[in-house]
Formats: structure tokens, sequence, C-alpha cells
């Protein structure tokens, strides 16, 4: 209630300012802080105008959740506001039942050039584009040129930054920047002072492709071709960002074994969080058992390797142990250095971690048990009292990992140092050992002390 | 030579056609994969513009051979040509002493920006600013502004989109965009139509975080302000997209146990990828000793666990094949995503990252060979045998996981997968099982055949 009192404050403030305005991505970022009626509320309070923007900025799951407490016509409304690049992006976040509902609600021009993005395949460069940037002819003169430029609807450009010259076929043959323009002569043509060799990709280019060319030569917006070599339009700075970051998050998680996409922490439950883990855990689980049968190989052999049964659990118990820590360093590392946890919110990060280790625990537990009990091939055939050592183990190592995994990075941040430092390999190490001894201890009470 | 014929062919048909170029980031990227005197002899047959574009744009290891190359005076001269932000770079990559001396061979006003940028702490934005930002009095009209953006030298100016008006103290008190100079009618005053609530930074802050709250707000340029609040540079949106990639790179590589600065793979010799290992392994495997000792515990004590002496040295074996491992793939598959290996270019990849393994290999053999048998309580106080076993079971699984690391990513690319999904845990565990064979085939020839 503090953080909704604070938004509608600042709300208030802007409106009394006049000029002044609350950020878009403020306002997103608070959205995902308070319950779904009071962002509906907050949206409200809005012009439609910056709600619509405030919607876009808030993350995936917010959004979902928002969005069942705003009504068809708002929405719609806030589609035609929007560009279209940031309009189609709601379509992930509802029923596609509504999303063509919607398209019926606005104006037929607008859901024509939805419908054309979204024919384009997932995760290329052509669903993410917008078509209104800013064409001109080869003959323009650079005075025609700020004429037009004055007249046009500031709305309808996300950036005018580079002027498209376009032959009469809409092909691109060359590229003028806004400063070119000032800068020559009035009376001078855009083929004389275009760049006649722009770079551009083909619309069926990968989203990630197409944001690294851009990177890579600093530009603020990428001319988008379909395969005869017209122009359909361009992606622009802020979309790029967005998917080198999330591609840049996605790579950072799969290294910590996590999956799923670059939402950001806080916008996440604990089931979420549970199913970006486990089918990594089950799938490493699955593997760390050859380990065990390896250990088993050669302590059964004739060599007389001399290991104890005991032993045959040891990798799938560390691995279980490391995995997880490792899982939830590399969440809280990647959420902290993307500050999208805040100073006063770690408890609430803590609290949510031991959570979710507890259903892990819970979970790799009972397939451990199971495993260990089982008949061959399937399982170890293994007593009873093996089986429940795995079954308390798993647990409580999975929960102990979480709390390394969860507070080192917080306490490094705290005091002022890179959490990156605290990084998986040593938390996994440390978990290890550590790990060990849970199992051992817990060993001596439920087995050798029979 | 043939890149080099086509680097030089490129240059040629550039003179020729007149307005064409190439692309200073496709020179950078294309002058790590010559020799430094052909790199050389490539900036020599460009225009220095282009040269110093070109260096600038090339990987620091690069830069640093190829700058020995190059006389002070054409160093100088491209130090001159350099917005003064892109210069500094150049100081990273020699030695103090010539940097001192080139500053002596350049306009004293431009050392002199040097100076103040060089005064500011490492890894603060202070030192990643430009001076040259576009400055307008708060009473100054559209008309006024637009004659002098018309008059003003394109090369001073890295961006023009946002204008920054300035009181008498040059405090900052708001920005307004080239957008809304065009749009706006021209009698109108920066005062009426700026953005009165600009964002910006100290120059205190650190680069990462500067360049985060510009990559937020989709911002191209980021006003930086000193103590008094008055401006003293921006930081433009090329430097804060490098620093956003480098520290992404920083805090993958530490995800996957490597140290060191973002630097492109090919541009890095065998003994650099030693040296950004090397602390890491030895550190873990440091740690991973502790595991031993955890074993060792139960291992001897009276309930007897019944383990023998080869599994004390598990943890240690697989731990450093299992972070080798992920260290290499960490390291290519970072590579990959970033295109800084060229389809071509798999096999210098696997060569280089088998000769590092060697390199390594023996390392960490010689250290456990002498843990082994150190007497306590540095060392295991193992028999001769043990130590031998040691010695070349740890070269034999860190080649072998390097061998399984590097392929695996490519093998992943070559298919089309994400090589991401070929991430360090699975190679891990992977590389656990499998080393362990190797350990155990070993012991069985050097020590249980005795």
């Amino acid at each position: 209630m503090r953080i909704i009192g604070n938004i509608v404050d600042l709300i208030r403030q802007a409106g009394s300012l006049g000029q002044s305005r609350v950020r878009s991505e403020d306002l997103g970022d608070a959205l995902q802080r308070v319950s779904p009626e009071e962002g509906a509320e907050v949206l409200r309070a809005l012009r439609p105008y910056e709600a619509a923007q405030a919607l876009i900025d808030a993350p995936t799951e917010t959004v979902r959740r928002l969005l069942e407490f705003i009504p068809d016509e708002t929405v719609a409304a806030y589609l035609d506001i929007l560009p279209m690049d940031d309009a189609i992006d709601l379509q992930e976040e509802m029923g596609m039942e509504r999303w063509e509902r919607l398209l019926t609600l606005i104006p037929a021009q607008d859901a024509a050039e939805i419908r054309r993005l979204q024919a384009a395949p997932r995760g290329s460069v052509g669903r993410l584009i917008t078509e209104a940037f800013f064409r001109v002819g080869p003959d323009s003169t650079m005075e025609a040129i700020l004429a037009d430029l004055r007249l046009a609807n500031p709305a309808k450009y996300e950036t005018i930054n580079d002027l498209y010259v376009l032959d009469d076929a809409d092909r691109l043959i060359g590229v003028v920047s806004i400063r070119r323009v000032l800068r020559s002569r009035p009376d001078q043509t855009a083929r004389e002072v275009m760049d006649p060799e722009p770079i551009s990709v083909l619309r069926s280019t990968s989203g990630e492709e197409a944001a690294r060319t851009m990177s890579r030569y600093g530009f603020y917006a990428l001319p988008v071709l379909d395969e005869q070599g017209r122009m359909v339009g361009v992606l622009t700075g802020d979309d790029a960002q967005e998917i080198l970051q999330e591609a840049e998050t996605k790579d950072v998680l799969a290294l910590g074994a996590v999956s799923g996409s670059a939402e950001p922490y806080l916008s996440l439950n604990v089931w979420h969080l549970y199913a970006r883990r486990m089918p990594w855990l089950i799938g490493l689980f699955v593997a760390e058992t050859f380990t065990g049968i390896v250990l088993r190989h050669y302590g059964q052999s004739e060599e007389g390797l001399n290991i104890s049964p005991l032993m045959y659990f040891v990798p799938l118990v560390i691995g279980a142990g490391g995995n997880c820590g490792s899982q939830v360093t590399t969440t809280i590392t990647r959420a902290l250095a993307l500050k999208e946890i805040q100073p006063g919110e770690w408890w609430k990060v803590i609290l949510k971690e031991l959570l979710v280790a507890l259903m892990i625990g819970a979970t790799l537990g009972l397939i451990g048990a199971l495993r260990a009990s089982a008949p061959a091939p399937f399982g170890w055939e293994q007593e009873l009292s093996m089986s429940l050592l795995i079954a308390f183990a798993l647990p409580a190592i999975v929960v102990w990992a979480a709390t390394v995994g969860s507070c080192l990075p917080i306490l490094a941040q705290k005091a002022g140092v890179d959490p990156a430092v605290m990084s998986a390999p040593f938390i996994t190490t440390f978990v290890d050992a550590t790990g060990l001894i849970i199992y051992f201890e817990l060993a001596k009470r439920l087995i050798l002390s029979q």
C-alpha cells in the first residue's frame, strides 16, 4: 500500500505540474509490486497514452494478471495508441480469443498491420518491426524533407534519426541521417547526400541477429527488407535493446541450469520458479546417476575397489545440492545486476527461495527414494533405510543450497562486492562439501546406527 | 593472406567508389585475424580518420600488438581525430610512458581534456564521457538553434539527438530533442519546449550503472553531472552498448569460472586463456579438497564407513574435469553467441583449447601430485603410486573435458541448435561420469595391479 500510495502521489503531482511526467519505465516497474486490482486502478488514473506505455514497460506476468481487470474497450484503446511493434507484444499476454476480439475493436488499418506482423515466423525480426518509418524519395530536397518532418505526427514515428530513401518500387536505395539533412544545402537532393550502401536485414532474420547487427554498427534503427528487397519496416533501438537483454538473460540462466524467458524476478511466483528449474534438475538427476553407475561398476568389480553402497549416491546428492545452489545464485545475481530487486526486498527473495527449495527438495527426495529401492535396471535395489536416507537428505541439502545460494550474493552486494564474484562455481563447490556433511550425518543416524 | 587480400581489395574499392566505405567495425574485426605487420599495412592504406576508427573498433589485445608497429606521430594523429572518450581507450593498450609522450604531440587543449577524463576513478562514468555535447541557453530560439546546428562541426559531436539546456552556471536545467526542435515554432525558446526533468547521473556513478539507466529509458545519450550539478559531458550510446556487452560477458564468464575482461576469443592467445582460467581452477581445487577432507573424516571415523583412499580424490578429480569443461563451454558458447568465431574457424578453436588444456592439466597434475604425497596438514600422505595416478589422471581428464566442452557447442551450432542448450551444467555432469572412468581405469593400472 505504501508503494501504491507513492504511485498515486506521483501521478497527481504529474497532473498538476503539467509538463512533468512519471516515466513509463518506472511505472511499469512499480506495477509488478502491487496487486492486479491496484495496478488497474493506477492505469485508470493515468491518461490513456501513459497507461498504454506503462503496460508495455511492465513484465509479461504482471501484464497477464492486470489485463484480466481491464475491460476490452480500454485495452483496444491502448492498442490503438501504441506503435504496432509494441502493441503486438500484448498478444502474448492474453488468450488468442480475446486478442481476435480486440482486433475487431480497433481501426481496420491497424488490425491489418498487426496481422501482417503476426504472419512473420516467431523469433524473426519481421515480427518486431514498425512499419512507421520516415521515407523520402531520391529526388526530395532537404528543404522539402524538413517541411515534411515539421508536419509529421510525432506519435507515429518512434525514431526520425535516419530517413530512408526508397525508389518507386519501395526498394531501399539509401539512408540519410537527420544530422546530414540539417547540415546540407536546402536545395540538395536525398540522392546526393545519402549513404548509398545502407546496412539492412531480411525480415526472416532472427530478432537476436538483427539486434546484434544494430548494436555492432551503433545504429538507432535498422531497416528490414522483404525477399524482393522492398523495405517493410525498421527495428527500433528500444526493441533491439530488449531483445539483447532477454537473450543475455536466457544465456546466463541456461548456464545456471534455469530455463525460460527473461522475466523480472519479482514478477514470478513460486510455481513459475519451480517450473523453470525442475526440468533441468530432473535431466541432471538422470545424468548424475551415470556417475553413480560408474562408481558402482568399479565398486563391484573383481579388483575390489572397496566402495561402500553409501558412496554410490554421493554424486547424486552433491550434484542436486550443487545444481540447486547454482540455479538460485544465477537467478539472484542476474536480478541484482539488472536492479530488479530493491535493497529492502531481500527477505522476500530469501523466503521465496526457501519455499521453492522445499518444493524442489520434496520432489527430488521422492524421485530419489523411489529410484533407490526400485528393482534393477531402473532402480538400485537398496534397503528401505537407504531410501529413507535419500528421502531426507535431498530436501535438507537442497534447502541448505538455496540458503547459501540466495544469501551469499545478497551479502556480497551489501558488502559492496560485485555479486558475480560469489558465482555459481564457488557456491557449487561450497555446497558440495557441506552437503556431504549433511548426508553422512543423516547416514550415521539412519543407517550406520542400526 | 586471403583475408588481408580481401581487406586491401575492399579498401581499394572504397577509394575508387568515393562515397562508399568499408565500415570501421568490420575492419576492426578483420584486424584480429591478420598479423600485426599486416594490420599496420592495412591502416596505412586507409585515410587517417578511417584508420583511427578501425583501431578503436579492434579488440584490445590486437590493438596492443598493432601499436608496436605504428610510429608515435601516426598514433598522435589518430588521437587527435578521435572523440576524446574513444581516444582515452587507447591508453590501456600502451605503456604509460608512450602515452605521456603522445599527449605532448597532440594539441594542448585535447591533452587537457584527456587528462580531465583520466582523473575520474577507474570504472566510473566520468572516464567514459565526451565533453562535446550540444549545449543551448534557455532563451535560445528554435531558429537560432537550427542555425547553430547547421554550422556545427560534424566530427566534433558524436550525437545531436538531444540538446542540453544549461544555465549560466553550466547547470543542466532541461533537455530538448532534435525532433522537438524541428516541430516547434521557430520563435519558441528552449525553456518553453524542454523537458524540465531530465534524467542524469553523477560522474562518480559506475559506468555499468549509467549504461543500465540509459538502456532502461531508451536514451541515445545520458547527461553526466559533477558534484555541483554542472553538466560535464554525455555518455553516448555506442559506449553504453559496449559497457553493457562487456559487463554481460564478464558475468557470463564468471558463471563459467573464467575471469578477465570481455576480449573477443580470437584476439586471445593460449597464454591469455591459461591466465584467465588458472586462478579460478586453483581456488576451486583448494575448495574441492574440503570435500575430500569430509570424505576422509567419515571414511576414517569409528562407524566404519568403509571408504577406500582412492575415493578421497574423486571430488578433486571430477571437480577439475567439470570446472575445466565448464570454462571451455562458457567461453566458446559466448564467442559463438557474439559471432566472434566464424564457421571456418572451428579447428583453430579446438586446437587452441587442447593446447590450453594440456597446460592446465599439467599444472593441476603437478599441484595434485605434490598435495597427495606431501606430509599433513598440507598434504594427504599417500604413497607414491597415488601421486603418480593423480599426476596422470588430471591432465587426461582436463584434456578430455576440453574436447567435450569445445566440440559440443560447435556441433550444436552446426546442427542448428542454440549452443547455449549444450550448457555448462550438462557438460559438467557428462564429464563427471566419463572422467571417473578415466580415473578408475588409470587406478586399475597404476595402483590396483600392483
